[in-house]
């Protein structure tokens, strides 16, 4: 029985923890804004970002949730949701930066034609960023309470070019001390594609339409900075436009 | 006195209705949804959708602000704007695609180092197709009120793909009958980049903060029907985030 499970591919596979497989739905945010995907959450982070609107995924609140689950289990699960093959999945955390076996998932949903986005702070690197087709680095802004490595930053993104692999920054912004560190992440990678995200900083409003005038003027606010400075060239900016429609649920990209 | 005008360059190329220059602002649709860029809206247009948000570039009503300007008058007008070059410009209508002097305009600002995007209704051929960085054909839907001529449509995405140019089909959705024109446009053009747009057909709506609920809903409706049907893959959803912000203003994206 050992050598049988043994020479079982799936039970080879080093498991990942998985918060929640949902979907499909939109991506709310960043380069593939609107993209019809489907999500895959790993739970974990190295980082505490004081506005994380994923804090189950590593603050202990979440972990019955959490599943060691192989690549096939989870292409299963994500065929499952709505009984046709995945051809856009989001990994998201947590960062899943932390987590090397995630490549065995993403060369298993590439073989099955599905495109593969992630986002990561830019903290660590791994070797499967390479096998992204759309990779977000999104450095977290003084407002989290965190501090870039920016060598660690640097090496990823040399990484990635030497890789010849295309990838987007994206920071979010909650105030002016924040807006300076953006425009110094721009002036380091100018030609990079640039995302400037309005943060939500109501985590506990429960009334989304309370929410809703609030986010809508963070993103004037935002736009109105932004336009008005010259130096932000070649640049994005946009909302969340998960918190839009969905407000603050946990699930908040599940209906 | 004749002779020295005919030697001057810009007095030689044809001249551009033009309806209005503004920005810097942020696009708030389609594949390039929240880049900072500025706009160039020309007039006049083949078509006379029932809900169309530019009316006034061909229905007589903004017949007094046309101007007819030289590439260089524009590009001249678009970098007194905030007295930067312009590094992003969006060609809107109307639709451009009835002036072959757009051409001039064109090549002057990929010259001077700008990027430029274009949407147009893919009812006319023009050889500049071929050098817009970001081309959008949107066919109109049968709740325009207007037939769409698929062989025109053909002949271009024909001519695009033999010219190596890539670009993306958008349709803006309003109804149940929209949404099956889209997945036909989407079934006719498996392999292009494919955006669903919520319409606003509360045009006279002058409070934002009471269009801003029915275009959410509106939004929600959209995503709802997208994400429910496993024939409308590769695709994205997305609102139009200028009504969102800035509601029915005419010059909608200026401040
Ligand atoms: S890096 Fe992301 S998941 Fe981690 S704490 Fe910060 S916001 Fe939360
Ligand atoms: S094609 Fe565009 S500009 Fe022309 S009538 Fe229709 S919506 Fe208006």
């Amino acid at each position: 029985m050992l050598k049988q499970a043994a020479n079982d591919p799936a039970s080879r596979a080093a498991r990942i923890p998985v918060m929640e497989i949902f979907g499909p739905t939109v991506q709310g945010e960043g380069m593939v804004v609107g993209r019809k995907t489907r999500f895959v959450r790993t739970a974990g982070c190295d980082y505490r970002c004081s506005w994380c609107d994923s804090a189950f995924t590593w603050d202990g609140t979440g972990k019955d949730d959490i599943r060691q689950l192989t690549p096939d289990d989870i292409i299963r699960e994500l065929t499952a949701l709505d009984g046709s093959a995945p051809d856009h999945v989001t990994l998201s955390g947590g960062n899943p930066a932390l987590l090397p076996q995630l490549g065995a998932l993403i060369a298993a949903l590439r073989a099955a034609g599905a495109a593969v986005a992630l986002e990561t702070q830019g903290s660590k690197w791994q070797d499967w960023f390479l096998e992204i087709d759309e990779l977000t680095l999104s450095p977290k802004p003084p407002s989290s309470g965190m501090t870039t490595d920016w060598g660690a930053l640097e090496r990823i993104a040399l990484r990635l070019a030497q890789g010849g692999r295309r990838f987007s920054l994206k920071v979010v912004i909650f105030d002016e001390i924040d807006l300076a560190y953006a425009s110094e992440v721009h002036r380091r990678y100018p030609g990079i594609p640039f995302y400037l995200q309005s943060g939500n900083d109501r985590l506990g409003e429960q009334d989304r339409m309370r929410l809703l005038p609030y986010l809508l003027e963070r993103y004037e606010w935002l736009v109105d900075r932004v336009v008005a400075d010259p130096g932000l060239r070649d640049v994005h900016v946009l909302p969340q436009l998960h918190t839009w429609i969905w407000g603050n649920k946990k699930r908040r990209l599940e209906r």
